[in-house]
């Protein structure tokens, strides 16, 4: 999610060896699809999702054990978007976490099949997470899971991204992130929140913190891809400009996308502040809303600054 | 399944509507995306697994609406499999169920995130299916699915039929066959009777079953590639011998595969006396049965009398 990373905790370590140790690969696993799934295990990104989902498992007296297991869930889905997102007919991008994408090493099928295996393991996990629930809560939870992912969230808004028309009224940038990029964010915030029996206010409060962030992170996302270089954001850049994607710095411009980040951000410390009894040692959303500042600082002088 | 047709029950014309309401398209759906998914959802194919997921709810003492439940999300499973499998670079597939492939019409990135929502809507239909049951058997239904899904089931069984090697004696299409084509008809035989509660033995005779006929079933299969053109299947034919896919018909020719079929019916055979007490009014499992030896004289029949 951001460029400078923030720095590695315990935590971290601990979330990296469960999302290796989540998806055991025996001597039974066909072996490119072993490769594949071991190169992806191995470069799990920088966890912001996994540690939002831990901070808001605290926040709402979630068992450690539970909201590792929804986190590790979470970065699953996570990494089986992106590496959908990567294939050719979609993004067609050729470097992801500072690596050629999964499909360049070892093909197409067998990134769709690591992609899945991610994603039966992580629902396996989810439900498990839930086991100890009452009847209402796990099926609203469960309920959720399909929003965030599903017809309705993330999947959505991945083809709407795909159909974008920048000369339509129909599809704007922002809604298509509120779909494709938001979804997971939402997701992290609210499903710990609802295991721990959040009450809808608060669910509600989570959603827009969560669609503020998202959507913060999707513009800096559209920024730097106008701005940074592949070696600083480990992907392919200017993706957007040549496949004709929604990117909101492209349609509004640079100035007005910066202004547009710090009203989100602007009005997220607003629903912080309104959650602050609940998220009082809540320190990691400290950390990632500073980080969106050096972000931003960061970026504002790339654009000053451009390489050639 | 076959390729003479079991006919159409009143229980086929709800479960056809079940499959289209399931999955609510709205207006909010990308319409690349809603038109795949009409395409999928008008025509779901035989219902060979949603039938059995019925009879098995009846046998293990199902209400109707959650054995429905968990029959129209093995179908939604078993469907994003098959729009997997046809991409260019699984199958390479032009037809399927009689009509041109769902990415030749509407590209390949819209096919796998028509599969991606079957999937996640699957799961929320299987989660809702599970909920009245107790903590443990909710645990074992859930891990189940992943055993048969995941990286020990079809993604696993997927993996291996891709990176085939008829030289090499590490993988044979029949162990390649248990993973790919058996696991969602163990899925189909053992999920209603797990979530009835049946015992550890009777799964044990589910499964033997599952995997007697998923090979059965397989092996028709690969003789149909070779002895049958599309038109009567529906699908592409002859694509294991161009892609040099497993197919035990190519492997140990068709005299040698026929006569297998017919030993693992007769294994099928006991299993099925074993449980008669339980599946005394599985009318279905009988009528399948018959059908697996109307598809064996049909397909010698052709073999017989090849259509050049």
């Amino acid at each position: 999610m951001f460029s400078i990373s923030i720095p590695r905790s315990d935590l971290d370590a601990e979330l990296r060896q469960a999302i290796v140790d989540g998806l055991p690969i025996g001597p039974e696993t066909e072996p490119h699809l072993a490769a594949a799934l071991r190169q992806t295990l191995d470069h799990p990104g920088r966890l912001i999702r996994a540690r939002l989902v831990c901070e808001m498992g605290r926040a709402y007296g979630l068992a450690p054990n539970i909201a590792r297991s929804q986190a590790v869930a979470i970065e699953y889905f996570h990494t089986a978007s992106l590496l959908f997102d990567d294939l050719p007919c979609m993004d067609d991008a050729t470097e992801r976490r500072g690596l050629p994408c999964v499909h360049r090493t070892h093909g197409e099928a067998v990134a769709m099949l690591a992609a899945l295996s991610l994603i039966n393991r992580a629902y396996a996990r989810l439900w498990r997470s839930f086991a100890d629930l009452p009847e209402s809560r796990r099926s609203s939870t469960g309920d959720y899971v399909e929003r965030c992912l599903g017809l309705t969230g993330l999947v959505n808004g991945q083809s709407e991204d795909l159909h974008y028309d920048s000369a339509s009224r129909c599809s704007s940038p922002q809604r298509i992130a509120a779909g494709k990029t938001a979804s997971l964010i939402r997701l992290s915030f609210v499903l710990p929140a609802l295991t721990g029996g959040a009450s809808p206010l608060e669910i509600r409060s989570l959603e827009r913190l969560a669609d503020f962030w998202g959507l913060s992170y999707q513009i800096l996302d559209d920024l730097k891809d106008i701005f940074q270089p592949s070696s600083q954001t480990g992907k392919t850049a200017e993706r957007d400009r040549s496949l004709n994607r929604p990117n909101l710095a492209l349609a509004i411009g640079p100035a007005r996308s910066f202004a547009r980040v710090e009203r989100l951000l602007g009005l997220g410390d607003r629903v912080l502040r309104h959650l602050k009894c609940r998220l009082s040692s809540a320190d990691y959303l400290g950390e990632v809303r500073r980080r969106f500042h050096h972000e931003i600082r960061s970026l504002q002088s790339a654009a000053l600054h451009p390489v050639e």
